[in-house]
């Protein structure tokens, strides 16, 4: 069978496709190829599985004759939904960054999918609907009131909500996956990757935004692909939705700082701001359950520390810094 | 102060504006009359209170430059948001039709909002975000998971994620009502006025879509009115989201039939379908939670069955069928 990995050109997207094509499947990797790169996918490119199209998602049009003239000589299963703004302040100061790219995605991909017949779609939704609870409230997939305090939250919101509606009428299956910080390589943005660009720049300091108390979980780019070929396989239902993510209480972003720091340039100062959070809509700390995910049967092989520990030894060879 | 009311020419809207004028305010009524009609306003606009400007919504640059030319001379305090397809069935079957009308129109007034520094906002939201729970599970504000079955349902949630997202950065403060059905004149839309218009066209027999099983909460617009008014002086908070409906388990369709076909044709034969549902989207029975509203004070002067009757009497008035 064959796949549509739409954002397939970025971090996770072709970290997905080439899970797949070493399993033998077939995908059309669309992407605007605003973060991510075609060079992530030269070796699947190579092996004559992989399609690629660039495509701004938001275009509906644009989106449709893609997928269709990919479809007329594969029969496609599934999208894969991984395209998104991922620059979440940059959507605060700008909302029509994540109504186009966050949302405008995800509706042209269900139209797209609703005039080809197109029956299953994956989609990478994110911890960041949920909003701030109080730290000591867990944050289980059927928790309210859902008030998401980013653009991208909630255009990730939205795209949820047009998804449910879909699975209720013409959609035959809907996998929704709400990842937490995501880390590992090809990473195109996040904590690790701007503090060893920072430390790359000026090597004998680090300023951090916030106080560095903010504490989040974060998975590691294997155990989420891993995750979401089990959902995929193993979820029972014509909607389901699951939180992905270790069951540990997360790494404080000091913790991050030092351990960047460690591996980068252990004589540098880090300095750090005095407020709770990085930027406005960014959530302090979180207590995420992924007991849903855990009774269905799937554990991650890392915990939110060690995942971090190996983002950071990818990240910096990645970026021949050691 | 003045204010904005989107959507102003339609059912609700055009009642809010008389209440607003009769209590001697100033208002920007902004309307793209596919529903609505300017007759509805005729009164109001003789007071000298209010301004109408026929705008599409959905257009951005629109929307904005209609406010700021009021804003010029009024300055306005709160933007009223009711504008929206009403048409749930003709959004299921098309996605495009609550995307621009009730999603885009909520963006692009958030958007004028910020760029004009307009304050304050009120959405009238539905119960329709909530999809369907079993019918012994109280809709309460904060219950999850959020699973709207219809395009309707799921762009009123993606307008509530917008807005909660602006109340996190810019919006001072904002006001979401989740309506139940809303009965009374000038009703556009809706099953009392369809079930007199059906009679009107043939007076021997009515045709149910469904079983006329389907029990839910109707509320009298009047009450409407004067809860959003009740709430928008006293809750408390820079975000409050509100169910607002009677506290009853509402009124089968087979009753709202059997009251019609009393009040239009006596004689008439009552045919039902078989489904227990009159579409897809349609949530057969919920119980609505208004525990909330009742706490901070409010009480609807009709029950669900008290509202439709007097609705009925307000529509067969209005249609001089009687």
């Amino acid at each position: 069978m064959s796949f549509v990995i739409a954002g397939g050109a970025g971090f996770i997207g072709s970290r997905l496709a080439e899970k797949m094509v070493s399993a033998g499947e077939s995908a059309l990797i669309l992407d605007n190829l605003c973060r991510g790169s075609r060079a992530y996918l030269a070796p699947l490119e190579k092996s004559g599985r992989v399609t690629f199209m660039e495509v701004n998602l938001a275009d509906q049009t644009a989106t449709r004759e893609a997928i269709e003239r990919y479809a007329k000589e594969h029969p496609v299963e599934a999208v894969w939904h991984l395209a998104a703004n991922s620059d979440i302040p940059a959507g605060i100061s700008d909302a029509s960054v994540d109504l186009r790219d966050t949302f405008m995605t995800t509706y042209s991909l269900l139209q797209a999918m609703k005039a080809l017949g197109i029956p299953r779609l994956a989609f990478a939704s994110s911890s960041a609907i949920y909003g701030e609870f109080p730290p000591e409230v867990a944050l289980r997939e059927d928790i309210g009131p859902l008030m998401p305090i980013s653009n991208y939250g909630a255009m990730k919101l939205a795209s949820e909500a047009a998804i449910c509606a879909a699975a209720a009428s013409w959609l035959e299956r809907a996998m929704i996956f709400r990842f937490p910080n995501v880390v590992g390589t090809p990473a195109t943005h996040g904590v690790i990757l701007d503090f060893v660009r920072k430390l790359k720049a000026s090597p004998d300091r680090l300023a951090v935004l916030g106080n560095g108390s903010q504490q989040k979980v974060y998975l590691h780019v294997e155990d989420l692909i891993d995750a979401m070929l089990f959902i995929m396989k193993n979820a029972p239902g014509r909607l389901d939705i699951y939180n992905i993510g270790p069951s540990d209480a997360g790494c404080r972003v000091s913790q991050i700082a030092e351990m960047v720091v460690e591996a980068v340039s252990p004589e540098a100062r880090i300095e750090y701001g005095s407020a709770d959070r990085g930027w406005v809509g960014d959530v302090p700390r979180f207590r995420y359950s992924v007991d849903k995910l855990g009774k269905l049967g799937w554990q991650p092989g890392m915990n939110s520390v060690q995942a971090v520990k190996k983002a950071i030894a990818e990240i910096v060879a990645r970026e021949k810094l050691s």
